[in-house]
């Protein structure tokens, strides 16, 4: 049976997720969130605390501050918001998706009067929407955007926003990278953003459990004299901290210190292979879905992941569940309006190329048995030698 | 040599923090945290989280929902306040440290008009000091307290202002747990607190990372419609998420998964068992710590911490480096204005009679470097046989 041919799975890999967050962790990640407890207040901590913060900095490749938090993502894009938001400003929301829904609400929660530039899903924004919308409400102060919108997997022309809006003095550009930072090229400096965060369960290969953020001069301008009321996610409080070796909060000691070891491994790597290994995987997944009768659904897809059209006729929220069940393969499917019509499949983490060979079979064999014709036992034994020449194995 | 004869310690108890959160983590816990990463979207992870969710119920004792989100103990006292504080309100605050002042910070910053009630560090606030504060000032609508000061080891006597707050209708009492829910009885329902938070690193010894809170229906009744801007922190979100058996945002699967452990372990053992397990060490420590010199630094000492004076003469803040630089063992010294006056020794997490025997030799061994006089090695001897023996080793 061809199922087995590529490999046995060795006992911690008999599980596996290639979702958009979160992924797969390194063994030596694991050993580190397994290491006994030491406390945040101590020159061992310190000195961890230290090297972590200056090696994000190369992540986010920007001279800035960065910032650690222990709150979710969205925890970490509320940090964004609220500390430049002056209640009352206007805002321009790009909104592509359930996340760009997520800064909107947010947005409008804390009291921005909101405009959503809304796109279809799938979609990406063009600059010059931005550019449009800029002149068409000059009041504007902060555009809230995704690098990658997760629920469509569409990746906006950050660089170009950027260049755009670096050009207005009193507008700040505040991205949303949670599923971007670290997985492809989002250098904060050289592409003009004023609040970029990320999180520790994407492409930084953790647990759920850290935001990371930062901030430009200009957004700090802003910062300092803010009134919105703020405290658990006011970043003056964290930066004076981090000035003395410290966190304001208790750290997360054991999230914190398998950071310091992914951003190791990455270093190790070198920052761009670690972008070229994920892309590799997208490249993969792009061109055998194809063969498996499943197409793009964003016209600019993020190399963080991929979301896919299924067949027709096909429920993409059972073949996801299928798989899950059959096969130990964890994938996501479609959000709100795409739910039962897409699936999507993540780049990041520790992926073996035997993984992601593993999930087409399984993708093509839970297709067929829930009906699509092609993707025959012959068929993917095919596709299974296409597959091992593709990576070189 | 004196110092080696209690025991060996294996290499992973080489290093020991007896301080008040983080604490020891139990060997499970450690297992649990290295497990590989499983999705929060699927089967698996969903009857972990329910049973959490039911289990916390015990430690509370509630009825109530429990929650739990991704921030330190300071985002969870944040999510009591700003969830039932309508900004105006006006809020009476017990000050008795570090963590008091917290509390008035936050509440100030949220628009509150805040009285405080100041205390000496290390005084308990009387019930009918808070009686009193509320006849005065009739507009009061929350009482903010803590129920043990980490940074003066009072505990407060809970119970009472429970009381007498149930008697006014109009008025929620918000207890900060973050050094006392778990470790000793704080049975929310029965005491009637209005809003409880605990932390992951204090007795519900895990990493820092999670805070864990509940409301009751008096609180519910103002959470509803309460207009504070407020998203990150809006329990509303995660009670209607946990009602369909999910969490709002990503989960942190692998403190979830070990809370699971705790949770076990502690329903294993029973919660009360648990509780004189800890109340065993600080009853050990007060005993023995008096033979070093060390007087009791809390009139109304919590059972989870103790805070002890250190001689005339001695640097607690010294001592404290040198006990770790020496021998690997962490305690906390004093804050602010405690500051190189006490240190601070926690009874919570997984701590073996031998390692609570070990710090008070080398705390004597360290005393007696620094010039005190009394805790000659002939007397930490004889000390030892009598710690043995209590403890019945």
């Amino acid at each position: 049976m061809m199922y087995f041919r590529v490999m046995s799975l060795p006992q911690d890999l008999s599980y596996n997720i290639l979702a958009p967050g979160p992924v797969n962790l390194h063994p030596k990640v694991q050993e580190a969130l397994s290491l006994p407890m030491i406390h945040h207040r101590t020159p061992e901590f310190d000195r961890i605390l230290a090297r972590v913060l200056q090696n994000l900095k190369e992540v986010f490749v920007t001279k800035e501050d960065v910032f650690v938090l222990t709150s979710t993502g969205s925890g970490g894009m509320e940090a964004l918001l609220i500390n430049t938001l002056n209640p009352g400003d206007e805002v321009l929301c790009v909104d592509s998706g359930k996340f760009g829904e997520r800064w909107a609400e947010m947005a409008s929660i804390f009291g921005a009067k909101t405009h959503l530039l809304k796109l279809e899903w799938g979609k990406a924004v063009q600059a010059s929407q931005i550019k449009q919308a800029l002149s068409e409400n000059p009041k504007i102060k902060i555009v809230l955007t995704q690098a990658c919108e997760t629920s469509s997997g569409v990746f906006h022309p950050i660089k170009e926003i950027g260049e755009l809006i670096h050009k207005h003095p009193d507008v700040l550009l505040l991205v949303d990278g949670i599923t971007a930072l670290g997985a492809m090229p989002l250098p904060m400096d050289e592409w003009h953003i004023d609040g970029l965060v990320g999180g520790s369960q994407k492409a930084f290969m953790l647990p759920t459990g850290l935001s990371l953020f930062s901030f430009s001069q200009k957004a700090w301008r802003k910062i300092e004299n803010n009134p919105t009321p703020r405290f658990y996610f006011d970043v003056r409080k964290e930066k004076a901290a981090n000035k003395k070796g410290e966190t304001f909060f208790s750290s997360n000691v054991s999230l914190l210190r398998a950071l310091d070891v992914v951003l190791d491994l990455i270093k190790e790597k070198g920052l761009n292979n670690h972008f070229a290994e994920i892309k590799k995987r997208a490249d993969f997944t792009r061109h055998f879905s194809k063969k498996l009768g499943l197409s793009l659904y964003s016209e600019s897809p993020s190399e963080s992941l991929t979301a896919l059209k299924v067949p027709e006729g096909i429920d993409s929220q059972k073949l996801r569940e299928k798989l899950e069940k059959d096969h130990r393969i964890t994938i996501m499917g479609g959000q709100d309006q795409a739910k039962g019509k897409i699936i999507r499949i993540g780049h990041m983490g520790h992926v073996l190329p035997e993984q992601m060979i593993d999930l087409m079979k399984k993708l093509g064999k839970v297709l067929f048995e829930m009906g699509y014709k092609a993707t025959t036992d012959e068929f993917l034994e095919n596709l299974e030698d296409e597959m091992l020449e593709w990576w070189g194995l």
